[in-house]
């Protein structure tokens, strides 16, 4: 199959095998990074992050990987310092910084903008989210944490609660889930804030069980609660969103009262959703899953080089 | 004692033996910097600087000494494009962050704030600023300097000039010097803005003399005077600002009728507080003593991760 | 000559046996960066840019230098969250951050602020752009662009097209190719946009034949079409804008009907005065001369540490 010099840009352009080599190297590069701390296996490479959109989290991530590989990052974190505030195209952009680096990273809020700026040049580009579209790492790290946290891919129950209409995140978790045959999804959510009705058409299609539900409780018996926050923003009416909010946080107490080994997982950074009084049980694994996007990210990074 | 793994929070977490041992690494850091440029002392270990407050200053004397010790750093220059404009709580950030590094060093503005990330933490967080809290970096590179400048910590006539009210340095100096019985402090402010009362009383009952004085003549006898900004905004008329303005600008003409081996200290930036006709004198430090915070800096990091 | 310790702040600071000497080590940087990725020469250096004005592509360029020089960086990509926003002197600014560094870059919007700089601190500065002022490095990457892709800098016909009054890199490249004696400068401008009277005398004086016209037909047969962007703004009225911008557009079928030979260089980043059917050209130089900034940059840094 092949990564090396490979675009990273939607999580449906890998096959099951890729996924599952992914996770393998990604396994060896927790390994590497906890052993070595730094490791030298890019250390002649210069990798570009472009973020033209804020993200903290996902940049300190990405910029983590590349140095604990040994590599060298520039970094652009704010796209009002950037030549795009000039009117640049995104096409010139990656093909002036194609000279400069042997891997582009970028952020950029124009669905298909990555691929634009892969199409343009012949480093290798990874998408670390094109706006409403692709966030494709976020969907490997949610994989390799829900590996890593219950030991399989095959024949789990998965949660995803909160907005499911809007939420990159879980749309992309369906897709990348589905090839390993998920004995069921459980969308719950507001009726206005559902899983969109082609995605729960694809995943039936592809013979998976959907549980549509607004209920929390629906929510507890899976193996995987995938919390998501519920923004504000989403709901016309403000009295809507304060009636429902609290329908959709998870408490110790409501915790409890479910599968007593259900794995707790949330792309981050949460407001109110989770309460903090879940952080210290053992099924709290959302800082575990930020910890691991670092790993990922070294996997795709040392792959797409040629280097693992 | 052991540093390993120790938060650096408060110039006050120190006994006097602590404090001897950050200025003998310090010195030995120092050496290391100036004979071998880039050590490899730290060269497994990632740093975050997380600055959610602007502080050029700061910021770049803790990166390079990050780099000067052959670790990895990885940076958050603005709050504006940081998780916590979406809402994350401080905790939240730090447990995500911890994840990808083996220190953070944050700046913020809330009192405590820094705390409150080391308490959420397994690594060792360094308060690099919480707002008018405290500053323990700065403290001590002033004793570091202090110590450099004079050959010793002990029996020195300190005076403090300027906004001695609202000045975090000045107060973290004065406790920070206290263990080491300084002969008097020295401290010149116009009345609006005198030594808070509670720390005059602090440091007499610590058998202190302390001077009280609006006059900066009464300052120039001193071994160490330590000059700061008094910022327009302070006082609620202009014109009171204008007019006192000027009585606490330290010059060449000044200086040359006090003590000849004094040494001249400020926080920096400054304004106009210091002539520029005194910065080629050699009793003007504070260029030095920005330069050490780059040794002090690399010492507390060397100490906190085991490895001086 | 000796290029050790020296601040690179004016192009007209270089005799052309100096010039010629950065050319090489140019190539000879470009080799290393090919071969090597990242090299270890300056590997004990650590290097302050410092970006008062933003410049994503400038300042990325720089990092990259650096880097694959085996340099550590630190950055100031923004004048917001400097200690110039507190109203300290680029002098202060400078004499502190030279005790952090081996050397300092350095863009602020000030006509003679680098050299301000330089004249402050003992560490070499590189001017990396003051506002109307210098831009040394971009006109030395020109020359290095020249050089590579017509393999000679002297006997050259080489037509400016664009905003030539305002446009710094054209005034720049005028003076730092004169040396090598042209053959002939092409001015082509509006008329309202022509190249300063003084230039021109300059050019003149020098011996050089200088042809100024506001057709874009009269460039086409030289050896070098250098295209520069027409700002909106640099018109009183827009509609007088409007009308002229269309005759400095460069598009495939035009450049058809010239030299096939020619070399079509732009400083980056376009708007539209290149169209970007010309871009799959061998003529289209522009992202190679973008690429080539990097290997000028490692071949000074390395010339002014002694490393070259």
């Amino acid at each position: 199959m092949g990564f090396e010099g490979r675009d990273i840009l939607s999580t449906e352009d890998f096959t099951k095998d890729e996924i599952l080599e992914i996770m393998e190297v990604s396994a060896r590069m927790e390994e590497l990074a906890r052993t070595k701390g730094v490791s030298n296996l890019l250390s002649d490479k210069i990798v570009a992050v472009i973020f033209l959109e804020p993200s903290t989290r996902t940049r300190l991530s990405f910029e983590t990987a590349i140095r604990r590989l040994g590599a060298g990052c520039i970094t652009v974190a704010d796209a009002k310092t950037s030549s795009a505030a000039k009117g640049e195209t995104l096409a010139d952009t990656a093909r002036t910084i194609e000279g400069y680096v042997d891997c582009i990273i970028v952020r950029q809020p124009m669905i298909g903008g990555a691929k634009l700026m892969a199409d343009a040049v012949s480093v290798p580009v990874i998408n670390g989210g094109d706006g409403p579209g692709q966030h494709p790492t976020q969907a490997l790290l949610d994989l390799y944490t829900i590996k890593k946290e219950t030991g399989r891919l095959e024949q789990l129950k998965v949660a995803m609660v909160g907005d499911l209409k809007y939420g990159r995140t879980v749309h992309s978790l369906s897709y990348a889930l589905a090839p390993f045959l998920p004995e069921r999804y459980i969308f719950c959510a507001p009726d206005a804030l559902q899983m969109p009705k082609n995605i729960v058409a694809d995943m039936k299609a592809k013979g998976i069980t959907c549980q549509q539900t607004s209920g929390l409780e629906d929510a507890l018996e899976a193996d995987i609660l995938y919390m998501t926050r519920i923004q504000r923003e989403r709901f016309d009416n403000p009295a809507d969103y304060e009636k429902l909010k609290g329908s959709y946080i998870l408490t110790r107490e409501i915790l409890e009262k479910g599968n007593k080994e259900i794995t707790v997982m949330h792309p981050l950074p949460r407001v109110d959703e989770i309460s903090t009084d879940v952080d210290d049980l053992p099924n709290a694994a959302y800082f575990r899953q930020a910890h691991n996007g670092v790993f990922l990210r070294m996997a795709l990074l040392a792959m797409i080089m040629g280097r693992a």
